[in-house]
């Protein structure tokens, strides 16, 4: 058997755990698809890429020689046409429950050694997350249910990753949306996760209602434009036992924030990103029988929502200015701004925090994660390179 | 010296044409970097990728052992902002010319055995352009020059790849933009090249004028928002002694124009080929410092571009009929409507050909370009399949 340096992990006891066959799992390893972490959480490996029957992002956790697993974050497809895909993913029940889907960093919650830490969706352990957590959200509910993971999304403006200010939140805040078993990924179903989650205080995301399934797209309609005028992001379309997968659907609104955002940034942007953004629109616009004043409306969204944030960075690149996404976190502990910001680093991220600041028993720092492409892009058709 | 069944070509001395060391040449034949031709035109060659110091689509002719190339069409760059590009690209002579980028396709045309041959930009000899040109262009011009290659686009309806309704045109012409040598690709100065060009009674492209570098990029704006109005592509700025390389600029409504008929099959399009147009007019609006209204415009344009055709597809899919990229073709020896779809077919395309019909004495083939992937994905849609 080989010797793996980074990972002192008994490969014999993990396989047998994973149910695999120990070259199999060799393999993982030898690919890089199983990856350890760094810092105090040594013995907490993550699930990179495509592992065997197991969602990207799982966490296998190495309690000394037994093993336990904190399922990734299933992906959620997405209908881009409410009432065929409504149809035919629930076709085999009679009606949905419709959740708020929020616009914030989705983490997976577990207690670890007497303290709670977060994952974020490729499984990392995010130390800004843990940090807020602790003072989040109460350790009975964990201590109580072991087996158990909890799923949420990390919301508010002191928000390191997606920033919004639609919520009407101070600083940061986690609402619950799944309860999930750790080995299985095995969901509770949504009222007894409701039901839970109240008994444990913790915030939840909106559930708008239950729908027959021959209601429920012209009813999901109404909420999405509502969530929309509000600049929120969209909903997910559930099988309130969680046998079958949920689906997402989104505002148009959101779409085009996601594109302003990313056309801020258009040197960088992925291209299947940008995309699928557009493409949504499309299938919206024609599914909602618009008249054509509110076409209009939509094409002038969507244009303005390409062409203005790049007007912008040109300008901002012409006064001799850099561009760069600008965030700003909220810590209580000054430990974990040096522990952040080396996290973000050793995920390849070029970050500039500034001096924290002190503010009551806190202290906020802003942070400039710097878009390198962009900027020389947009500097180099100022002085005058051509494109290709 | 190994034997490559598909390539009868004598190494030793194509190297030394080529300035190649043989190993080099041997090389490019076992990576697939030299293709033969098939047909009637087998002693004909073309470099696929990239060659060394060669343009993509370079054709290399084997006259039984002694060789001829005809140079690539070389890729002109593009201006995102006018004014510096010019001042950067032009920055060591007094003034350009300026002259119409049709819309069109771009083929090069030599003589070869008695007979003229249209190669495309990859250097296939097409079996269409090449019936086609026997007749727009006279003999003389190549007896005369054989050392010369001509350049033009072939512009028009009865056009199988790139159709334009905005120049007039009734069936086919070629016009004439480009003089090069053929072996090393060097261009005759513009004026020379007009004077030639006229002296043989070609058509040519229009030479708009010749501008002051300082003046450049404020005429062109001017003739660029003229094109735009009529539909039409842009312009190619050009040292009048063609030794700088030219740089090419075109209008909104041609960038638009392209997101229509590449967003009637989004799922096939390119996001490279998106995104770039995209970008384009978002740098066009930052120069010409358009008022609001303006700047409105432009936006309900962009996004009409992209969400109308894309509207117009689903619905045409809904309806039960297929969408599919239709052209015409026009010919007077009915046997090239089956050499050109062999053709088209080799080159890994899914066509359609109507049975032809006889006008006047010409025959006129409807062809469709079936273009699954958009097809079967807004068939999925439409059924109620998720996006991913």
């Amino acid at each position: 058997m080989k010797f793996y340096p980074e990972i002192e992990i008994d490969i014999e006891k993990a396989a047998e755990f994973l149910e695999l066959p120990p070259s199999r799992l060799e393999d993982l390893i030898e690919k890089r698809s199983l990856k350890r972490n760094w810092d105090e959480y040594y013995n907490i490996y993550r699930f990179e890429g495509h592992a065997p029957h197991l969602e990207d992002g799982t966490v296998l956790i190495d309690h000394h020689g037994s093993f336990e697993l904190v399922r990734g974050f299933p992906k959620i497809k997405r209908a881009m046409l409410l009432e065929p895909s409504i149809k035919n993913s629930f076709s085999k029940i009679n009606s949905v429950v419709v959740e708020e889907k929020m616009n914030g960093y989705n983490v997976r919650v577990i207690e670890y050694n007497g303290k709670l830490i977060a994952f974020t969706r490729s499984g990392h352990v995010c130390p800004y997350s843990t940090e807020w957590i602790q003072n989040l959200l109460e350790m009975d509910f964990f201590k109580e249910n072991p087996e158990l993971i909890l799923y949420g999304e990390m919301v508010g403006p002191d928000n390191p990753y997606v920033q919004k200010y639609v919520y009407d939140i101070a600083s940061l805040e986690f609402f619950v949306f799944d309860i999930r078993y750790k080995n299985t990924g095995e969901a509770l179903p949504v009222y007894k996760k409701k039901e839970i989650a109240e008994e444990y205080g913790f915030r939840q995301v909106r559930l708008f209602g239950e729908f027959n399934i021959n209601e429920a797209a012209e009813k999901v309609k109404g909420i999405i434009k509502e969530l929309g005028k509000k600049g929120r992001e969209g909903v997910v379309i559930k099988d309130p036992e969680m046998v079958l997968q949920p689906v997402k659907y989104t505002a148009s609104e959101s779409n085009c924030a996601d594109l302003r955002q990313a056309f801020k940034f258009y040197n960088e942007a992925g291209r299947d990103y940008l995309f699928s953004r557009v493409i949504r629109e499309g299938f919206q616009s024609y599914e909602w029988n618009e008249s054509e004043e509110e076409f209009q409306q939509r094409c002038l969204r969507l244009g303005e929502s390409i062409l203005l944030p790049m007007k912008k960075t040109i300008a901002q690149v012409e006064t001799g200015e850099r561009i760069s996404d600008d965030f700003q976190i909220r810590v209580r502990d000054r430990n974990v701004v040096y522990k952040f910001k080396s996290y973000l680093e050793r995920l390849g991220l070029y970050v500039v925090f500034e001096t924290p600041e002190k503010i009551g028993d806190e202290y906020v720092v802003s942070i400039k994660k710097m878009n390198k492409s962009t900027n020389d892009k947009t500097l180099a058709m100022l002085e005058g390179q051509l494109w290709s």
